[in-house]
């Protein structure tokens, strides 16, 4: 059951954030996670070749030392990605610096940043941030982790479960940054949970790579992809449930469906935030000869432009949808598909059903759409969240970086 | 030799635009392309699996009548796309009309539609608007070509070219449609050549398909692609040089750096005019260990909307560069990338190279712009033409269907 909450919404759990002057205007910019206790940790981190140095550094941590985790230090205004070998050192000297203030163990604590590629990070306000958290956590005034995170994003994106696992009560905080550089293949998002169960890495690793599949790498804003992308789960295993080892354990499926429900309110949060975006919109492909078939194809469309666009305006074009269909490279047979917006038929077999177009019109001017594309062509599905391109993405992105 | 012209430039070959009523407001939306003798003829079509009408009708045209083609008609307002068996009919009766009315023999006429996809073809206001174009060939009244395949381009494009084959003087005639949906792998482009040399089908076929690989194929305006993109060439053979049959032939070289040239125009005269576009961009990147990588990294920096709508702000992010690079696909190494703007050098080695940042800013304010990208991995090289991101291309697609 999904409940307001966050990250520290699990017991042993504790967040901050504060503003160390990395972005103007004293805006957030710096968030530290911090567990009681040595976590399992596992991370999926993105696929571009360009790799920020934090990603470097944390996987680096993860691969040695995943059975002791105690936090992470995440900043935003600045990605720490292009910067070399100082990029790294930079990484570590705020981990270090961090690992003294907390009085926690060498390697104990990963790194995050997002925001701005190729500056240098400004690793003395981050050393001087970390300090005023130090007096946060001991005052108990600990501002929004979630808020830290946040780039272009206009809301904060958190939230916790409960479930059960073995009939023991477990909690899943959930926190997410995301708005413009989402891709399927990730992007420009970080996302963390923290739970009360109790798993291996290996095991963490599992459900985090399928849930990361069917959530976070079926989003796409812009189709861009960042170099920093990362999702991270930290389990203390304080909880009291039996220790799940991997997917034939009991309590698995229970704990990834906690997981997998987390994650695609996340993923949702993150569409609907989309630089610009004035709609949530989730593309449904089904009646695919192949899941790569529904997947090629609920991506191509989720990416255009044109659709997007067309969205936007609310605007029943739906020759741009079939046609991105064409160039998806699945194997579609135009003269079979389906396209609907919403429950209302507006394709039937590849051409025009000959529905009331103000109707159509209407259907795309709510704030959630549903685009469903049947391919008739066999069993396989796929669904992708996306969202509109408004004049605000152009706005956005036009004079970041000053 | 560039010259002012069009596919009328060619002796023998004429031309007439007129308003058939297709579009709104008597905007020109129909155009005839005929010689006085039978042609040879060859096509390069769309790889969208969604193929518009014409472009089936056609390409049939061409594999059993590729040696007596005698002419085009063209419409825009209209794709006569996914309009299933409705549309093959539409499309073989306007070809029928033309053949009749200008008295050429059954399956001589090419037909080539572009516009708003799913809507049938309007075939009376054509029909009757082919009867005024004959009245206009008649009279010597003809309208421009270029201007009625024009959908939402400012500009028309086309020119002429003057060369020799083997000593004798040859004419190139070329015109090209193509604003937005323009993508590497062609798109709603549509690009004609006319010429007086003498060259099968099979020679033209190689010569076409060669130089749209090197131009239209290495455009990106939006990264959509349409199922309509042709690209056509016939030629007269009445120039007097001798005929060119294959690679092998004395001329071919003459008349394939003849058609390149004519190409590379006409797709900067269409990244140009890309919807919304205020600037011409190429994409050139060197350096690379194969052509492959070379044509995936410019291929992904030309289609990034980050790095477009950076681009449109005059704002020297190369982080969103260095980062499309990254997820290309092709095996670059961060670390070794050089980037320039102009021949100012903004990224040496992966990181920032340290230039003065309102120097590099001025460089992207200009009109036209080079982006440089050096992977020094290797000796090969590939360019891109795009164009920015701005506010119009919202405004252009937000509402195009109505």
């Amino acid at each position: 059951m999904i409940v307001s909450g966050s990250l520290d919404s699990v017991p042993g759990f504790h967040t901050a954030g504060t503003s160390c002057g990395i972005k103007e205007g004293g805006k957030p910019d710096l968030g530290v996670l911090l567990c009681d206790v040595p976590c399992c940790a596992a991370g999926v981190f993105t696929t571009n070749r360009v790799q920020a140095a934090p990603v470097i550094y944390s996987k680096n941590i993860l691969s040695r030392n995943a059975h002791a985790i105690r936090g992470i230090v995440a900043n935003s205004g600045n990605a720490n990605a292009c910067t070399g070998e100082r990029g790294l050192r930079d990484a570590a000297a705020v981990a270090a610096e961090a690992e003294r203030i907390f009085s926690l163990p060498e390697g104990s604590l990963l790194v995050m940043s997002t925001g701005v590629i190729g500056k240098p990070l400004p690793v003395e306000k981050l050393k001087a941030g970390l300090g005023r958290v130090q007096e946060q956590f001991i005052t108990g005034s600990s501002g929004s982790f979630a808020s830290a995170i946040m780039t272009t994003d206009t809301k904060e994106k958190s939230l916790a479960l409960k479930f059960e696992i073995e009939g023991v009560p477990i909690k899943l905080g959930a926190a997410a940054k995301g708005a413009g550089m989402i891709h399927p293949d990730m992007a420009t998002m970080l996302a963390f949970f923290t739970t009360d169960a109790a798993l291996t890495p290996d095991a963490l690793s599992v459900v985090l790579r399928q849930v990361t599949g069917r959530t976070f790498n079926r989003l796409s804003v812009d189709g861009d992809r960042s170099p920093n992308d990362s999702v991270i789960m930290l389990a203390s295993g304080t909880g009291g449930a039996p220790l799940i080892q991997g997917p034939e354990s009991r309590g698995f499926s229970a704990f990834y469906s906690a997981v997998l429900e987390a994650g695609s309110s996340l993923a949702r949060m993150i569409a609907a935030d989309g630089e610009g975006a004035t709609k949530l919109v989730e593309i449904r492909v089904k009646g695919a000869d192949t899941f790569d078939s529904a997947n090629r194809v609920a991506r191509a469309i989720a990416n255009s432009p044109l659709v997007k666009t067309a969205l936007y305006g609310a605007d029943p074009n739906w020759g741009r949808i079939i046609c991105a269909a064409g160039y998806s490279g699945a194997p579609v047979e135009p003269d079979k598909i389906d396209i609907y917006f919403g429950s209302l038929l507006a394709v039937k077999s590849g051409v025009d059903a000959g529905s009331d177009r103000l109707k159509l019109a209407g259907e795309l001017k709510k704030n959630e759409i549903t685009v469903t594309v049947d391919l008739n062509q066999g069993p396989h599905e796929c669904s992708f969240w996306t969202c509109d391109f408004s004049y605000d993405y152009i706005r956005i992105n036009a004079d970041y970086h000053t």
